[in-house]
């Protein structure tokens, strides 16, 4: 079975995704799948957390498109990531690039063949253009060496790395789901043998200090309390029991975040 | 053809979705659609009303996943409930039992069986990691009575009936669309006889009386004007031609309507 | 491969799309693409424009079902509309016109043979109970001729033709997409021969004067910046660089707009 995603920051009001699907569906038959659409407009960084978060559940073989894309029609080139498992596609801004290091190795292809691209190239809409029939292309088996050459000098990206010490976890915020959960980048093994479930962590948020329960899951608290808990992609949350963590700490993606331990 | 469908309250911003298919598509061919993931955070009472009005409509043989789930990693069960037609997957908090009722029997199924779940459990994303492959190994063929033992303490859960007297009829808002058209509870026969198209009715609603015409559909009366009607899931429902009934009248789920007769 | 594709203003919150879709997997195997569900509510214009943009880049074959539908349950009648590519069922009340015009030939049935409708009518939801049905049975190879009566007399649209003189091109905003691109009726050959790229062009909106740089895409302007480019559908578009255009200018839909020559 061949499977597409596609992630972008186009919303579902236009047509741009069936677009882009109705593209895809010209070239292959693989089935097509939504990571998502709502990516803050040209955000990289959330789209690239995102995309990270959703790749590894796919079957080996999966192409995934992702299309934030605020420098489009511009110099910046198109690119194909290929790793052991997958292939990503999209524009050279370091969209893919958290998504690369988490599978391992990789290699990066700037995408230069037009011969698999649509005869007629906008300059606003390459998602469309360029990067779905490039990659429906790779599904039906175009080898990676017709895309164009393999560079070193891609445009790269990463989280931050959340910081260790004696006296404290600092890390930052890096995504804010649908119920207000606050995803950190401060994964497991920063805080593991410092806290147990049921016992408070202190943790400064926007330089106020909180005294969070650290929890196995969101109900272990009255409702509207917050808890500290490990969420499903490993890293640090703070939530709310059937309340919005995000809304009531009046928190965004970057701001920063601090666990203390004296 | 197999048939796995999705309902959830994860919105569409996070990867949560996307997530739960890529392990439904590791392990079957069935084809994936969305039911909607709009529910409002953990109201179990909205998931299962909209899960109850879609099942219906497809192929015999469908699995239905559900996910409105506050209690995730706590000591709530997981179900797997059957149906002569279909099968439903999800927590066992009462989401599943509306459409279970409206199915006719149903036999209910605690989820045990870990060699059909993913091999590392979240506490917070049980969606993902324990109802997806439950339901895909189910659409591959695996029998029921390997899930785990059969229940019958299952959390059951109705939208509650309405009432009927000689001088009203009682009921409740389950549902408002996006149109702002408002759904009660109220069937098609708690009122038959008493109306027909073209005639008034008054209707109590948030303690204040409306004369309200009821017509065929919404298009009998001018462009923001008040209709009542039988819906398409055979419930009465107030309406604006053209406009948002549910804004203009200031009404949310739970309250309560009254058709008066006398 | 079997394509059908759904465009509505239904919204995901309620269930009607999953009804759809439920009724088109019981007739047909075909794949089910989503254009949008996101038009606004009645807005038989927006809809009409959105589907336009998507229908040309899906396969031959293709048939496409949109629902913007104010009039269902009235007199107003349902259409299937043959082009030489695809085909396009939905309410005759010019929702699907301008796709046809677009597309040349085109032939008009109307929907009459209860025969491929769903056995049981409601009167507020055809698009589940007759536009998908006969959809998806066309799909199967229904016949044109099995479905109604050719008809002349359905209800037509157009964008408007946007008005070229020597002094000015007068036009219209059809459009507003997610990242707020205004995108107007002014085709690119109506401003040909005026403008090049890196001039300014004077353009009054809500009349008021701006001078707009004309760009080949967004990124050639510093972030916050307005240009005017050609879109990736033809049509000339007013944007702000990684901003909200339509926000700031403070336009909707049908507002006019004019580019000034002398």
């Amino acid at each position: 079975m061949k499977i597409l995603t596609f992630l972008t920051d186009f919303g579902t009001k236009s047509s741009y995704l069936a677009q882009m699907k109705g593209v895809a569906l010209s070239i292959t038959d693989a089935r097509l799948v939504d990571i998502t659409h709502e990516i803050s407009p040209q955000n990289i960084r959330e789209g690239s957390f995102v995309l990270s978060t959703a790749v590894k559940y796919f079957p080996a073989g999966t192409v995934h498109v992702a299309v934030v894309d605020p420098g489009v029609g511009t110099e910046r080139r198109g690119i194909v990531v290929t790793t052991a498992k997958y292939v990503l596609v999209g524009p050279d801004n370091g969209l893919l690039m958290p998504t690369a290091h988490n599978l391992g190795e990789f290699a990066v292809y700037e995408i230069k063949n037009t011969a698999y691209m649509l005869p007629d190239i906008s300059n606003t809409f390459h998602g469309r253009d360029i990067f779905t029939p490039i990659a429906a292309n790779i599904l039906n088996g175009l080898p990676f060496n017709q895309i164009g050459p393999q560079i070193k000098d891609y445009v790269d990206l990463n989280f931050g790395k959340a910081e260790f010490s004696s006296t404290e976890t600092k890390g930052k915020i890096i995504f804010i789901d649908n119920f207000g959960n606050i995803i950190t980048n401060i994964e497991i093994r920063l805080i593991k043998g410092f806290i147990e479930y049921g016992k408070k962590i202190r943790i400064k948020i926007k330089n106020k200090q909180h005294e969070i329960i650290f929890t196995k899951s969101y109900n272990f608290v009255e409702k509207g309390n917050l808890i500290a808990t490990i969420g499903s992609s490993k890293y640090l949350e703070i939530s709310i029991n059937q309340g919005n963590a995000a809304q009531k700490l009046d928190v965004k993606i970057d701001d920063e975040i601090q666990i203390e331990y004296s």
